[in-house]
């Protein structure tokens, strides 16, 4: 039987150690090769390198395992692995982290870590986002590697919807079990840390505080402030469907000319 | 009567034509305040810059117009708006363009000048993207000028989604109305062009193809196809609702621990 073919990546960077927590699980499951940024890309959101050349370095980073660093984001290296690197072959499973953080609720959107797994989901490949809730490069991966094996393999084994990614936090600590939830109403109320600089040119410094008001049960915040690891199946498709009969009297102009 | 507070950026940059047509038409609205990137910054889609300072600058571009130029992405210029130089007061209404080229469909995930409209939206301000399928610098935005107007005066006029943003696509020649529609099920196919610098290194360069597969007449790609502006209701939730039951089959983990 052929190992199937695992697509690791991260915004951390090559050498962060959340990554080499998960090519050591992605490569106990099949054949691993890794494409991830040359730099930490945290907060990179889905941004392509549209302006300027991509670099791309065979490295020698994991034990026996193929790995290529790039100059570009998360979503510049599934592009590239996919175009490039593994022309021609089809990758059964992208996994993109283990991020040094949380990428619960609203998260998504900026995180390059899950950008990575929606992009390599718009090639229709399994695609799962894992981050740990420790923003510490000192991080233990331990507890949670076991979980983290279980919803691969899960994954490989099992259908999966057809663009879909899955949005995969893992408690810092104690890990109770698992939840499949929704995306918590959750936000981020910023600051600005004010400074001058050396020269004296004042300079701004984004900071800023998570706040959940989301009351539901049903939330990967809930689930995460409860001790279990929580599972967002997730995709790219913005249209805010809720809003869009009340959206219709946009229409009226057409009569008006 | 006060008039509405107005915010404008883009992901073209401040000296782009496309947000100078966006001021002319914002000034006859409102008061208008711009605060947009100090250099392009296409396709960085929700990227934000956490592990930088970000500089902004007061500077002259638009007669008679408050404009501050920041060293950031698209979103950065929001964040930097209402907590730096709108301190304190209410934005009525964010617009984020006119962009030089398509954001309809996919391309939402991966636009700068859509991202900085979903942040607005994010902090509940009435929120629009608008592109021209141009891209051209040289673009004519005299056409699409009055329906802009109307958008935005429909925008301030009449109540507004929690969390919206409308995603306004313009064609670049006839226009025979707008639509009201959903994302189309589009996407990109991939090519890289791979070349030697002058040094004799490889470098590979992003390009590619937009496909549409999607065979709805209640699309965005459909009513930019055949004359309309399309007007996509959007937010900010990926969660992937209709796969969340059948995503259910993980938690049988928790029994098998």
């Amino acid at each position: 039987m052929t190992k199937p073919l695992i697509l690791v990546t991260n915004d951390d960077g090559i050498v962060a150690p959340g990554i080499r927590a998960l090519v050591e699980v992605a490569s106990e499951l099949g054949e691993v090769v890794v494409v991830a940024p040359d730099s930490p890309q945290s907060g990179k959101g889905h941004a392509i390198t549209i302006h300027d050349p991509l670099r791309l370095n065979k490295v020698k980073v994991f034990s026996g395992i193929e790995a290529w660093e790039c100059s570009g984001t998360p979503v510049d290296c599934v592009k590239l692995a996919k175009h490039v690197v593994l022309k021609g072959r089809t990758i059964d499973m992208c996994v993109s982290g283990i991020n040094h953080g949380s990428n619960a609720s609203i998260n998504i959107i900026y995180s390059g870590t899950l950008s990575a797994a929606m992009e390599a989901a718009l090639e229709d490949i399994k695609s799962i986002g894992f981050s740990l809730l420790d923003f510490s490069f000192e991080a233990d991966f331990g507890p949670g590697k076991s979980w983290v094996r279980k919803i691969m393999q899960y994954t490989l084994d099992n259908p999966f919807p057809h663009g879909n990614l899955l949005n995969v936090n893992i408690p810092k600590t104690v890990i109770k079990g698992l939840r499949v939830c929704r995306q918590a109403e959750a936000r981020w109320v910023e600051k600005f840390v004010e400074g001058r600089d050396p020269s004296g040119q004042p300079y701004y410094w984004l900071t800023g505080e998570f706040i959940n008001s989301d009351p539901g049960t049903d939330t990967d915040i809930w689930a995460l402030e409860h001790g279990y690891i929580s599972i967002v199946p997730s995709m790219h498709d913005l249209t805010n469907y809720k809003a869009l009969e009340g959206m219709r009297g946009l229409e009226m102009m057409n009569e008006t000319g």
